[in-house]
Formats: C-alpha cells, structure tokens, sequence
C-alpha cells in the first residue's frame, strides 16, 4: 500500500532530525518541515532530508509574486519534493511559484486549525479551493480533525490531493480522516515524542489499512 | 529631522548588502530585508545588519500560534527592531508572536500592493485595521502608491505606525505618501539599483523635508 503518513517534524536539532528522518523513512510518504528548522539547521537541510524521502517545506510562503518566486528560486535548488504556500494573497502569488517550480509541487492552504482563522480565512475555503483548482497546483492543505468541512472539500477538490493536519494531538483520527477525504495525514508530535516513534508510525499504518 | 526611509534590501550576496547597509546607516530608518536573504545568508544576518541600525524581518509571517511562537523566540534572538506578520491567519497567531516578543515589534499586514490581493486580503483591510488597533502592535503596512487607502487607513489607524511599500519602482512618491499619512516609506529596487544609492537617498531625505 502506498504510504499516507507525512511526519511533521518540527525540530531544530539537526541529528536529532537527521537521525530520525532516517529511520522512519520506509513507513512514512513524506517528512514536513517548516522555518524553524530551516532558521536552525540552514537551508540545506531540505537537500539533507531529502537522502531519505520526499520533504515539503512548510513555509506557507504568503507575499508577492517577485518575492513568491525568489523564494522558490532557492528553495528549488534544495531538491524538495513540495513547498505549502497561502493562496489568500491572490492567484497571482501562487502562479509566480508555480512558474518558478521547475517540478517542485505547489501546495495551497485553504484552511487553517487555529480557532483564529474562522475570523478572516477558513470562511473563504471554498472560494479558495475553486481558484486552486484552476491552477497546476499539487494539493490542499483541509482539516483532518473536522470531518464536515473536510468532506465537503474532498468532494469538490477535483484533482488536488489532501493534506490533512490536525491528526493526533490536535484530535483527528488517522482512520476517520482518510475515510473523510483525505489523501495524506499529517502527524507532528504524536511522532516525534513517541517513545518509539518507528513504532507509533507502524501502528498508524497498520490502522490505516484496515 | 527622523529618518522616514526603510530600505527594502532584498540582496543575497552577504557582502554587497553589509557593504550598502554601512553606507546607508546615517541616512535611512531601518533596513528591511526578507526571506531571500536570511535562507542564503543565514538567520545571523539579521544580528549583522543589527550593528548599522534598525532591521526589519518581512517574514509575512502566517502561521497557527504555536509555530508562529517558535518562529519569533529563533528571531528575537538575533537583535531585529521588528517583523512583519500576516494578521489574515487570526489574531490568536498575531498575540502569539506579540507574546514571545521580548520587545521586539511586530507589524502586521492590512492590504498588499498584488493584483490578485484584491480577491480575499484587501477588501478586509479595515476589519484587519480594527483587529489590529486592540493588540499592542506596533505598526501595519499600507499601500505607498494608492493615497485613498492610504488616507483612509492613516484616518483610522489609532496608535500604529503606518509603513508604506510602493514608493520608487511601483509608482508611490515619497512625499505624497508622507502627505498622506505613512509615518515610514519602504524602498527597495530604486535604492539598490541606483549608481549611487547614498545620494539617492539624501535626495529623497531633501524631498521628504520640503
């Protein structure tokens, strides 16, 4: 079965990372990190992390197009397999990544887990994913810990796969959430601060299969 | 007189920036540089830069609370005056950086000068505006190069400082977004792409004074 974890894994320690990246690297699709880890380890340890498997860069890249695109002009370099990027500045701002991609997939948020974002952003959701749809990009960013909002997305996603956070700590179920729509779960802490974590991670696998 | 120019440095080459930002010191309010240059010069640029003045981080910041947290204690670390974050995400993301501050100012998005920013961001921006005056942040950004926003935002702003894109490159003038009611100008390409970049600001410093 193909893999459907991608393991959030906020760390700065660069071996503690490493090490890790290593040896969950057979029963995960991908390892997510976002800027601390970055600010931490330097830009190269997207380049590192990718000797063990696809990484997606969380950065949720949100300026103008010029800016958009000379960030992913050094990113790229870094052989990731994805960057997260926030469509609510405007198309044009995730057209200028695209552009730039050269291969590296373009993943849009369209909501976000925090109780802050039902103010401005997850109201938009729909007209968020429409957009997307209209543009090459990979992917969604859609709540796995809110299966009503996450059906409805599922059903109208059209080809853009389903990144689902919110797992494990946050509430969702690894299961549920991918009856629900979801391609990929994302698992952060619940993997990191296992006392076994290759284990944890087989034990969602094996969930997930059943 | 106080110095009004924020120098938009988007320079990846260490040297060429710490070389212009000496040069500049006397003459300009802070320099602003984004994530083009922290990932290929490292986070401790920011430390450097700190040594000539004040350094703006426009890191459009859009993350859930908790790793908003984590991105500003990595920064604050580094001796920068301020950073810009999107407050689009909720205001729980907002009081999160504002809460691991340490005296380090943040300045929130209200509009961005992107086309495709007219579909979800700006029509917001006097909600954000309003959100915004009841949190203890320092500053916002607002349009250089569109005066009837402009004013509008400087009518209702309250406390926070008004730093204004636009200006050179994008149409603004320096004066007319003074005159209507930025507090600061952000200049980038007209700054580093002039043959003499000090004398281009000292003029713009003379014009500013009239």
């Amino acid at each position: 079965m193909d893999k459907r974890i991608v393991a959030s894994l906020d760390i700065t320690d660069r071996r503690v990372l490493l090490d890790l990246a290593s040896r969950l690297s057979d029963e995960i699709f991908a390892i997510k990190i976002n800027w601390p880890t970055i600010l931490t380890c330097g830009v190269d340890i997207i380049r590192e992390l990718s000797d063990f498997g696809n990484v997606i860069c969380d950065l949720k890249i949100a300026d103008i197009p010029n800016t958009n695109r000379m960030i992913m002009e050094i990113i790229r370099e870094r052989n990731p397999f994805a960057v997260i990027a926030h469509a609510f500045p405007g198309l044009d701002s995730i057209q200028a990544l695209l552009d730039a991609s050269e291969g590296v997939k373009v993943i849009g948020v369209v909501s976000m887990s925090n109780e802050g974002a039902e103010r401005y952003l997850n109201p938009l959701h729909l007209k968020i994913l429409n957009d997307l749809k209209n543009t090459s990009a990979y992917g969604i960013i859609a709540p796995g810990n809110d299966y009503r909002i996450l059906q409805e997305i599922a059903k109208k996603r059209g080809n853009l796969k389903i990144f689902s956070p919110g797992i494990g700590a946050q509430g969702g179920s690894p299961s549920l959430a991918i009856m629900n729509g979801a391609d990929y779960i994302i698992i952060g802490r619940n993997i990191y601060n296992a006392q076994n974590p290759e284990a944890y991670v087989r034990s969602v696998n094996q969930q997930i299969e059943k």
